[in-house]
């Protein structure tokens, strides 16, 4: 069983594991001082470790030696997801955890059906940061995706300016919404060593968010399928994956 | 909105619609007689239609001209997935229909956790096929594909032979399931006519069926990856769809 330990760094280190994981390790295992376990710290390392000490509130564990990883791509994708509906969002974050994101973006776009305020209200970024460290637990990743603050589009569109410093993003849209939009088989086949990549709301983006992302990004289009919004993510970045041959 | 009505073949025809589509037709969308609608058979052709009669049991459509249909995949893709516990498999072939087979086959491995006869008890067979209705409907597709008849992996394994007829098929395994697997990447970029795709379930196959399979398919792997069962037959369609330029 593998515990997620944010403080994991060195062996022989004695670290806390976070409340949630202390609870699982010795409510639900029951395991006891000196039970030996495996430990992710969530930036790419992995240790072996021993459990020293628990209580009633926590359980404390001593690293042992390092292990070796999952690979992780090699090139660093954020997801940059319009917010859907319902609950639908939990999904995209934990097939992009998945998949191998490096980071989600969570956007608020013209045709969100959801503002700022109420993802505030309804504590939805601390939950999607919970989604992405029990994800990358399931897949075997030493890395959980940072989950960034949600944004609106217009805020991010700012800031598209700075992608183009490590290539451009790939906004994905449908193929009636630009005649000048790529296919997939059109993209270079070496990957970048970034990149953002949009994937936008139930609705579509709205034409002046295609317009505002083309000056930073390639239009992208998967061409005739209609797909469902909260499977886009997964199909678009399996098919990037797999043009950049990371499958 | 389309309705689905196997019925439909020529135009002037006067046919009957399904019951199921006849009640959505009446009841929720409560359409009267000389509404238009669009309508398609399932076997790739789509027509407009013209309500003719409508009574408290059924709708009967006059149809009126042919209408393009979105393209269907060139190559005819059998998805041969091990049945999924609960009712994961529901979303397998929603998911399946919506990126483009061509049939599925449901199949009991040794490590599904469900036998032939549970699968009848519980009417999973008319399940899936009433599912693959409703995602071709919701994807826009003029093709339903065949769901075919549940069976053992064991009693597919007797025609696995045949599929090299077509080219051999292609059996998804774990990367340390054996050292010869492919990798998406190896595999011919120009697509087969038609080809089977095997995707085992939660478990994994067991060793004897990959050593069956490996007789009449070539095993093929998706790296280091440890995917959800339930997403896999997602991925690794996007991932073939991607290598042949379907995408």
């Amino acid at each position: 069983m593998r515990f997620h330990a944010p403080a994991a760094e060195r062996t022989d280190d004695v670290v806390e594991l976070p409340h949630d994981e202390a609870r699982h390790l010795i409510r639900v295992l029951r395991l006891k001082v000196g039970a030996t376990i495996r430990v992710f710290n969530g930036r790419g390392s992995e240790f072996d470790a021993v459990v020293a000490a628990v209580s009633k509130d926590g359980a404390r564990i001593r690293i042992g030696a390092g292990r070796d990883t999952v690979p992780e791509a090699c090139v660093l994708v954020t997801l940059a997801q319009a917010v859907l509906k319902g609950d639908k969002m939990d999904d995209v974050v934990r097939d992009a955890v998945m998949m191998g994101v490096a980071a989600i973006q969570p956007l608020v776009a013209t045709r969100s059906e959801v503002a700022l305020a109420a993802l505030e209200r309804g504590h939805r970024w601390e939950r999607w940061q919970r989604i992405a460290v029990s994800s990358a637990k399931q897949c075997g990743r030493a890395v959980v995706p940072a989950v960034l603050e949600p944004r609106t589009f217009k805020d991010l569109s700012v800031s598209l300016a700075e992608m183009t410093l490590s290539g451009p993003g790939l906004m994905f849209v449908e193929p009636s919404a630009s005649t000048d939009a790529l296919s997939i088989g059109d993209l270079d086949e070496a990957s970048p060593r970034e990149t953002t990549v949009l994937i936008g709301p139930e609705g579509g983006w709205a034409a002046e968010e295609i317009e505002g992302g083309a000056t930073a990004c390639r239009l992208v289009t998967l061409g005739a399928r209609t797909l469902r919004a909260d499977a886009m993510a997964l199909v678009v970045l399996t098919a990037l994956f797999t043009r950049w041959r990371e499958l």
